[in-house]
């Protein structure tokens, strides 16, 4: 019998647990196979005793609706670089890899599949680096992970940010006020992209178009001047005024400079938009973690399902060392050395920027 | 020809427009009359030239799923306290309830239709002891107007409260964490009860029950010692602790205090709940805005359209001075005075908060 | 260690889940009580082996938010009546009530809820009145039990319906076409009432008022003279003409009359307009088991929620032989054999039918 | 002053709407040019009075969001095949392009975009052919257009039918049934493909591969005998059994043969699976006309807004006789000829069918 464990790695995202059925089910069309799956990534390999479970069709009936992972996931280190407390509380990351391949080894693993983002497929290419036999599969809701035409939990959060903008759309209209809605992004500003064309939104800042609050704040006026009380904006958490510092949103964790704080990037804009001489009424929403959460739509659940088959295929074919890729209408093989090298940016000459450029939306840029 | 007018004051809410297009429906029906609808409240008619329309059959064709209020509403002043800025740059409020009157007079308005909440009534119980042929609608988006079973948009608010947390759900499993909601609600905790109940909360904290840090901490506890690794806390903007002082969330206006801000409610539980010993991952969200858009769900569409075509048969019958309410399954007429004089605040006794704590969520008290 | 047994007969419905979770999470506060679920209403009890499991917190943990109920249900027979094949092929019905009650004894139950429809509290009240110590929980998709304001699972259906409608509405407009939905109602048109009135339709036929072709042809023919060139039928599939025999849509089995087939209601009501001389495109949709199915809406979770800990703590006081209901804002206790005299149907004096009128809703009767 | 004329052709689609504001949006940057609308498709060109609209922003503003098309469609004829009733009742078909060809001048039409499917794509050839300056965008909600990824409406239709699939799972595990759902795609089988790997159905029938109900009935068995006692099937309108013929659902339209009825298709499955020894309970829904109707999910309006601003780019670049197209991630532009030269039909070795067999879904062919 061979054994391919799996893991989740990093914040979760809708499609995580259909990726996980679609490994168990293409797995149980093969004699000799048997999946197994690790607890909050390779934690659950680490613990003693170890946390990791054998994974049926019974145990993946019907999870494909589920968002979140049945495994759980951590985005607290990894195995080479391995959280420890110190005796005086301060923490040190030890390099535990050689240990997780000796337990890798012992418990009779044959492949792993390691489900993440650009920081679970650093982690793969170091292990395979190391002669582990592993399978990267794409994972990220921001979208921005290069080779692949689109991750899966990307079109849901698009939708989840899309029927904020819908709603916030009726009350800004009835009271005429301008609405700032912060969506996820910290680096790439493919969800705000989205939901503000999807949205109808004015304005759209991005962390890859850095803004001109005098910019956005012509646009708002052009606006009022034809006739409209009100105007909806997109920012992602990583947007930030030409010349700016970025200060996203660092989901809880206090930044170094001590000024990250609940819808900082929504606030700060509302700020400057006061002081730039916005007169009408402002108010932010933040989405947060509404963005991660719930069941992805179908688009997620397709594209996950081909991920876990393609990537159970792969470890088949031994092709260790590769990340599944979507290239539309193709599932195919990337070595992760190539994904982990450059971000997938949102690129201003795209023709999704030329649309929303085209339909009136502003950057802050021009 | 008779005429109507109809307004819509306040915080916006999903089913005002079923209601414009119920009262015009129903008008519709009755020769003699028509309805016309001001801006703004009643900004419409205040302004020169005055910004009232008339609404027929066309003007409503459909509204009926849409959030927001067509006619735009404001929640600054009224005809009692009108706001008007002196040459220093502040403000001072006007009694301008006489020139109102003439206004309407002159406008040939027969009666007036008033959409609106606590705040809005008052003015329309003023302006019936002025002689105004005036009927209200009641409408809080956070059920605490007295004499009926529920009003519509309360319902829309709870399911989006509902579907935000089994959203968060998803992710505090996969993550471990201890998941924050703040809803609306600051003086009664309705949206945070039903969300509660609806969503499988482990706390919910509403002003009504004030509640200890650790009491909250003790359930949290109970929860992970039984073998689980995460939480919901569902919190009402209006929850504050035993002896504490009420920070609500104050849709952006700064307070007295100057500690409102995005979220205080939620992230001041955070801090207390850290201080207190709390050792899990805490991560706060705000739904803000959102509980105050979209499209109603069939419950608040139907209970609006029994409102509106109520009240206009209210005109018919010259129930003035008085305002519509749902007895299921009647919908009746009760005096204005009345409906002014108290909240409807979450009674402890109930059986709904006893259903609550039957299946295990702590309000933070015992 | 007294143990309380609970089932789920009849249709399936949102909100099932929801009750049993709330049974259980409300038991588990007792000391000494447990419950377990019989598989398939009472076959689990019946069958050799017996199918009943205990259900404790885990097993029910998270299952409020899903359609269905985890313990299965049927809607063939019952102890009074148990279907037995012959050997010639064909059915008979026995009593084998006694043996039931031999096994629940046997089985130590101490008492049963049983959560079901009219046919299911039939039996609740003759175990009853066999002395067992039973409580029933009322369950209708068509809200047609009467002492309970409301039951779980109907709000679903109607705003299921009523996004039916409005998508509807749109492929309406667009083509100038007559769209006719059956929805479910066979005795009771409250799905069909609420969506008609939620979503804006035109003609609504229901069971309780037989309509007349002409009558639903004049009001189709006024809606087009004054320019809409398109209009909206929501369909009970217990509606009949005037004097013509009820044609339900009988889920699947041959009625004997030979007539039932997929949407036969909406599909005579087609060609009986067609008849009549209706010029314009007709289409028809039957909702069908959709109404059934999916995550129940947070009204339907909260009600089922608080039934489930009434109907525990009924056991607690030994109130058996009654059956929960809910008169707003209480969950209170009435007696079984009440129920079962009648149902709850729609009341042409309403107010929610005068409001449908009001709005201009035939009834295809006046 | 230049003039562009939209129109909209076919079956209607979640996007049209969204396509016509995007164009408007667009052409409003530059001057000289405005935008009118021609009423169901060139028939509002050829009425007399004709019935033709300028289309400004404030004609377009927030209707993104809605399903249908603010200017109607139909799919009776066209200007090559007019349908005229003659005495005797019956129809012909005239070829009145010419006459068309004519009005356009005299309306002082320098271009036209035709948003339409193969029929409509293949009338604006003809028009091209014959000298006028038209753009087709392709509308489809079945996707079988060629030379594009995706065509807007389809993605919201999955969407659809995949929550169908999701309510019907629930409500046949708890009666343990079998639940057949018929979808739209009477030549080629995207939907129930993609709902099919989306929802986790056991069975998936499309037209492009012709099913042995014997094999479907293997499948059900296996599933049966490993625990499970329910199963869903999704069947493609044009889906038939091996060496039969295609009965699909004729949205109402007489078949020759007499035999389309409402969910036809479905209900033969069901037959032939009784025939074939099949035990189990079968229910059937028909989505039918739900699939066409409602807000159009993000990902549509983002594909539609694209080929909006495409389309009107491609009249400022003068690329006539082409149609919009989309390859990730540009949007590109094709000579309609191709486009209407095949279908876009579900490839066997493609790897979505490869996924969805590799999750044990069968396709009744092996």
């Amino acid at each position: 019998m061979n054994r391919v464990l799996v893991l989740t790695g990093g914040g979760d995202c809708p499609g995580l647990n259909a990726v996980l059925r679609a490994i168990v089910k293409r797995a149980s069309r093969e004699r000799n196979w048997e999946v197994v799956g690790s607890y909050q990534a390779f934690d659950g390999v680490m613990r003693e005793p170890t946390e990791i479970k054998i994974l049926d069709e019974n145990a993946v009936a019907g999870i494909h609706v589920q968002g979140g992972t049945i495994l759980g996931t951590t985005n607290r280190g990894g195995p080479f670089a391995w959280p420890v407390k110190k005796q005086d509380g301060s923490l040190e990351h030890l390099d535990r890899s050689d240990e997780l391949i000796r337990k890798l080894e012992h418990l009779g693993i044959d492949a792993v599949i390691n489900i993440g983002g650009d920081g679970s497929q650093r982690i793969s290419q170091k292990l395979y680096e190391k002669g582990v036999n592993i399978i990267g599969v794409p994972k990220t809701i921001d979208n921005d992970l290069s080779f692949t035409d689109f991750t899966f939990g990307f079109q849901t959060a698009v939708q989840t940010a899309t029927e904020a903008v819908d709603k916030l759309v009726t009350t800004a209209a009835s009271h005429n006020r301008i609405l700032i809605l912060e969506v996820m992004g910290r680096y790439a500003g493919w969800i705000a992209l989205h939901a503000a064309v999807a949205g109808g939104a004015e304005v759209c800042l991005i962390p890859e178009i850095p803004y001109d609050v005098n910019k956005v704040l012509e646009r708002l006026r052009k606006r009022f001047s034809g006739g409209k009380g009100f105007a909806n904006i997109v920012i992602a958490e990583g947007a930030h005024p030409r010349g700016g510092e970025m200060v996203y949103q660092n989901e809880g964790k206090e930044k170094k400079s001590g000024k990250a704080r609940l819808g900082g990037v929504a606030l700060q804009l509302k700020e400057d938009l006061k002081e730039a001489g916005c007169e009408g009424e402002i108010r932010e929403t933040v989405l947060g973690h509404l963005q991660r959460g719930g069941t992805p739509i179908a688009y997620d659940r397709i594209l996950a399902t081909q991920f876990g088959v393609k990537a159970f295929e792969m470890v088949l074919e031994r092709k260790f060392g590769e990340m599944v890729a979507y290239k539309h209408p193709d599932v195919i093989s990337v070595p992760i050395k190539l994904v982990v090298q450059k971000y997938n940016l949102v690129d201003k000459q795209s023709y999704l920027i030329r649309t929303a450029r085209g339909i009136g939306i502003s950057f802050g840029d021009e």
